[in-house]
């Protein structure tokens, strides 16, 4: 498999290149417009085909790239059942999607957005803003809810096995990845919280509104092809 | 085998973290002093031993976390020969550094500056500023020699697999890997240029000097530990 991580420092958003090296297929997932042409210059210069654009919710803090890699490379768009409009592929908990051999099982993973969806690919999971490196998404905006959150990383995330690793949508200390194993076992928000400790935890973060949100969440249910979206 | 790569925004470095499982022995690359907190957290929550602390070169752009690991895990330090007097082993080409059951193999490769090493372990290099992705370490300061780096490119970095994985000590686009067979294909300073090319192009660069130059490399000839260091 090929496999690159990518970081947007603007807004600490991981994307991720992952290819099947036969058949030469490749997916992003989670690609941010400003970084179009570095994506767009690794595809091809890894001799790359892109059939897959995976989003794991509906941004509130960057611009998706999905709409001009589209318009670009004549990929599909995936997103979760109830996320952008814009999305070729509105995936369920339990759907695959194949890119060339790989298979990728789409997990629903919603409480940080009601369309949170992770993506599993063997020994790996990505888990967009549900399951961060000793952290969690926030519940406070597009139909966030903390009781959902906490049921999707406790019954689904959590019952991956404990060695899977954990690929975030984001950090902002510089960590790549964790696993399961660790997030059961330090991750300050979960471990040794009940479902109500966890609800009343979050309840009270008081966290200022991600200052993109009102460009970002229209454009990114347009696939970032709105007037008012930034220009890559 | 463990693998963590880590990143510090301030200084856009690379830190590797990387361990033996069964024995639990483990080793940072080019760690950050600011990172220390971080990095040490991270040791210990993932049950690990810090034995080793190797680095690539007398870094210019940010100060070594190594004095203060050594005298909080009594892990030996390691560089190149002709590197920080500090350390407790000067590796010379072809000398290699066990980690419980990892093999790191020395490579000289000087040019961005004379003690720069790298340290190959398995299908994996860790090149500090010798090779970047698509771009190479300066050559202007430190005893830095464009045709030196030119020789260690071509000639050490370049006679490994192609499909070695070259893990560098920044980035400053937000990639994290890249491989020998890219940087022979793609690498603008070094692709179709040869030895007098790359070092009228490395000449003329004309770059700022590194903005803490005159704290980090007196700092990080004493790992990190004079009185005019940040502290952690």
């Amino acid at each position: 498999m090929i496999f690159r991580q990518l970081f947007d420092a603007e807004s600490s958003t991981y994307t991720y290149l992952i290819a099947d090296p036969a058949s030469r297929q490749a997916l992003l997932i989670d690609p941010v417009l400003e970084q179009t042409e570095r994506d767009l210059t690794l595809v091809q210069e890894l001799g790359l085909k892109l059939t897959h654009v995976m989003e794991t919710h509906v941004h509130a803090d960057h611009v998706t790239a999905s709409g001009q890699l589209r318009e670009r490379t004549r990929c599909q768009v995936v997103a979760g059942a109830g996320g952008a409009s814009c999305a070729n592929v509105h995936a369920k908990h339990g759907d695959e999607v194949h890119v060339g051999a790989l298979t990728f099982q789409v997990l629903a993973t919603p409480g940080h957005t009601d369309d949170s969806v992770s993506y599993l690919l063997g020994d790996r999971v990505f888990t967009g803003d549900a399951l961060l490196v000793r952290g969690t998404g926030r519940t406070d905006f597009q139909n966030g809810n903390a009781g959902q959150l906490y049921d999707s990383i406790t019954q689904v995330l959590f019952a991956l096995p404990d060695e899977t690793l954990v690929y975030p949508g984001h950090d902002y200390k510089g960590r790549t990845v964790t696993s399961i194993d660790e997030e059961k076992r330090f991750n300050p928000r979960l471990a040794g919280k009940d479902r109500a400790a966890f609800i009343q935890l979050m309840d009270g973060l008081n966290l200022a509104p991600p200052k993109m949100i009102d460009i970002a969440v229209p454009a990114n249910r347009a696939c970032g092809l709105t007037s008012s979206a930034p220009q890559a």
